[in-house]
């Protein structure tokens, strides 16, 4: 298995939300070598959709992916204004030229318990934008998230949920494998082989960390945690994946503290090292 | 489904740990009507097996569990140490009366990111812990934990892996149910239906609120949560169980502070209500 070099690394603009903007993601992803840039819409929309597209081509990134489409549960019923936000978010992943749009699923609606319900709304809702997606070569990563985000973030939480939603729904739909989210899987190296290379579309690296004190912001930089990171990440380049290293990393308590430079520093060092 | 009524509760003591030591526990539920209790095994300690025994029996309180045994990881190796603890746990839960000794595995080993490995661990210390329960007739009802405690408290996290290890180690072993744990599972009523009524030993009540602000001590009582509480016991009730209902509610920044006898009559009203 290769060393990561930073051109194989592409930077997840939440690992630095609170330091930098999109255009200095973009410039800082420049100055340190990176190969790419996974960013969120907010700071896209922020920036600009053209001139963002425009910066990164100019200064030679790919787009691991864009952050990202989904929620489908925002408003209970799956709603018109859901669906058109997703065909959004599709065509701005083609205009920055994204390897795949992100899907975080939403969790459950508002005073609800119904899971089931909600993970029913969840399909039909990626089926449309699937439906749309094809029509301009946009690829879907369902990103399943942890189990702890069931109520109010995700209710797709395994690679196994997440590819049986895949193969119900055919081409052009496959995975975002997180190691935050799947880590601690019995079935993790299964599910990634059962992925296989057409539906292993991103991978995301941090680490968790123990004891973890938020569940939302305090996730670990590589090597912090207790994530096999080198394993997982030979099981997922064992299935053909040859994407880049996408650095995720949500921390409130530390690295959206730290000079940004610093925080890219890092992740160069540790993705060379521990992963 | 019959309306649960008190008799049909257990305490588990972890609900009141801050309020009452064991013998007001005890006292709590004869006064309040509660069919069982669940003692912690510190608890049981302090106020002394026997004594505690005698006093259980005297108010003619079933145990639907002793809380716990386990941990088989905490020394790295399997260790004589955590056999013997192991042993002593299954006493004492014969000594109480318990249905179940109840098992935390254990997560990974200090400084290990080896989850294969610590699971190996596990099977090999619960297949001795029941060999000898065996000997004695107790059953050895392993408690998978959510994910979110995969790292520092239990590698075991499903329900299909817990059932995994069940068909490896043969009779009189079989699983805990608590839906904090194990709600978001989109496999959850399967894989109840697969371990049927030998295998479901406890089942414990609480609910997952959101926002969850602590990944240990922030549960919530029952109806406070997202959890379908009527729709998972009418799953455990449907493959034949019919042990007692237990609640067993961390909770550092609400219960905990509340007087007991409070949080008792509030435990009746809403497994009446909501479950």
């Amino acid at each position: 298995m290769d060393v990561i070099t930073p051109d194989r690394l592409s930077l997840n603009t939440a690992t630095v939300k609170e330091q930098w903007n999109l255009r200095e993601c973009i410039d800082g992803c420049a100055r340190h070598g990176f190969g790419g840039i996974a960013p969120w819409r907010d700071k896209l929309h922020e920036m600009g959709v053209e001139e963002a597209a425009r910066a990164i081509k100019d200064n030679g990134l790919g787009v691991s992916g864009l952050c990202r489409g989904g929620w489908y549960t925002a408003e209970g019923a799956l709603t018109d204004a859901v669906i058109d936000d997703n065909k959004r978010a599709v065509d701005e992943a083609v205009t920055i030229g994204a390897e795949c749009l992100v899907m975080v699923v939403g969790g459950l609606p508002e005073g609800s318990k119904d899971i089931q319900g909600a993970r029913g709304i969840v399909t039909e809702g990626l089926a449309k934008t699937l439906d749309y997606a094809r029509t301009v070569d946009m690829k879907i990563a369902i990103e399943p998230l942890h189990p702890m985000y069931a109520g109010d973030r995700a209710v797709v939480n395994t690679l196994r949920h997440a590819l049986d939603i895949c193969d119900q729904l055919g081409a052009g739909i496959g995975v975002a494998a997180d190691v935050y989210h799947i880590w601690w899987d019995p079935e993790l190296k299964d599910q990634l082989v059962r992925a296989g290379r057409d539906r292993l579309m991103a991978f995301h690296l941090c680490d968790w960390l123990v004891p973890t004190r938020d569940l939302l912001t305090d996730r670990g930089m590589m090597g912090d945690g207790v994530i096999d990171l080198k394993g997982i990440r030979s099981d997922v380049e064992a299935q053909g994946f040859s994407g880049l290293n996408e650095v995720e990393i949500f921390s409130a308590l530390n690295w959206w503290k730290r000079d940004a430079d610093d925080v890219m520093q890092t992740i160069i060092e540790r993705a060379r090292d521990v992963c």
